[in-house]
């Protein structure tokens, strides 16, 4: 690729965009940065992200490269000339100039994603776009005692949704999780994961299996059993998009 | 009155609504939460807010009553049975039976408004819709210097907009201001004002006014003889609504 390798963080509120990936017909974050890149270079560009968010997934930090062939604008001036650009539902938050051979995709070390729940208190409408309401506050012990299962290399496909691309391939579905965690944080209970790579719908699927079981008092070692058969009609709901944030992607 | 006296407090987002006030056509917080309460109670209800906001104002703590003829209904069961019959952009955060003479807005020792702000940072797609922003960053004593002239009993006739109700009816435009100070919270500059009463678009007067004699370095002494002089056209601009949130109201 000629031109210099820009790399950007972005945020995105996901109610509004049909996911990340550029469609024919629908709004996406993908589309809507690369409409405004296309109009700084007079020519399209390609943006590479780090990963899908499906359709209603907000991001933090999503970060995505693309090859600058203007040659003339400032690494980080990046910033304000892409949003200036933009609508209010997406942001670049920096951006800057990395190595040619840089990937949004093949770089990433790891994705950290986080779910946030309101539990027994009416969710306020600031919050409402941005939090699964919970009309029953769970035990976070046992929900932590799930999350220590899937630490280390594990095999993840119980939770893989319909159409994942590691499924219909035949590929792995071995995962590395780094963290897999509960806790509260101001008046909200959030679960983060951070993991190598996620497959489709993954950390939702988590998310509402963990929910499901623990409300039905099962003990850790079974859910362990659940998860090691690989039987994905065993796994809890999919809990919806709007509580989830891809929150970083680490280089 | 007959029934008991519900006193509410409620939490909306105004940017779909047209302010607080019912209105013939136009979508109000007040309008809404009447047709949830006329559906429980089968006929209409009159509920006394506080007092009224703008279109495009929030609120975390605006406070309302009205008088319950079902007669059945636990006091503190209101937020439930409201908020299931209410959009999710306004929430009822708490209910209680109150005394038979209290009245929301005659009854009120003092209103609290926040006005947020982000400086010098681009504001994430969570956050657009509640913070204005700023391309500089204020010098905060500065603005402080001229909050403290708003303390005590003061005229505030030149943040009064266009129709305010004490200027059209010749009435007092004197204002006890209770707190009136800047600071900042997380990663953002808040404006809290604290008073036994508003004029209309008092707040975002205020904010507007003093930003503009921050930037050109106005004296507060010099600022103080322009709020004494009473001239309304030496008011800085009108700040934007969706910055401002009605915090809490006194009793």
């Amino acid at each position: 690729m000629n031109g210099r390798n820009i790399k950007l963080v972005i945020a995105y509120d996901g109610t509004d965009f049909c996911g990340w990936q550029r469609q024919e017909n629908g709004r996406t974050v993908q589309g809507e940065i690369e409409q405004a890149l296309q109009k700084i270079h007079g020519q399209p560009v390609n943006l590479t992200g780090s990963g899908r968010t499906d359709s209603g997934v907000h991001a933090l930090g999503q970060a995505a490269n693309f090859y600058d062939a203007t040659g003339n604008i400032p690494a980080d001036r990046f910033v304000h000339a892409i949003n200036s650009l933009l609508p209010q539902d997406v942001r670049i938050l920096e951006s800057c100039e990395t190595t040619p051979e840089f990937h949004a995709r093949f770089s990433a070390c790891s994705r950290t994603y986080r779910y946030q729940f309101i539990c027994c208190r009416p969710v306020l409408p600031f919050e409402n776009r941005y939090n699964l309401h919970l009309r029953r506050t769970p035990a976070i012990n046992t929900l932590n005692a799930y999350g220590r299962l899937l630490l280390g290399e594990t095999d993840c496909s119980i939770f893989a949704g319909a159409g994942d691309s590691s499924i219909t391939a035949g590929k792995s579905t071995n995962r590395y999780i780094y963290k897999s965690q509960f806790y509260i944080e101001g008046n909200r209970l959030i679960f983060e994961i951070c993991a190598n790579a996620f497959l489709r719908n993954m950390v939702r699927s988590i998310a509402g299996t963990f929910l499901h079981y623990e409300e039905r008092n099962t003990p850790p070692g079974k859910l362990g059993e659940i998860i090691a058969s690989g039987e994905r009609n065993l796994a809890g709901p999919t809990l919806p998009p709007h509580g989830l944030f891809l929150w970083k992607v680490d280089y």
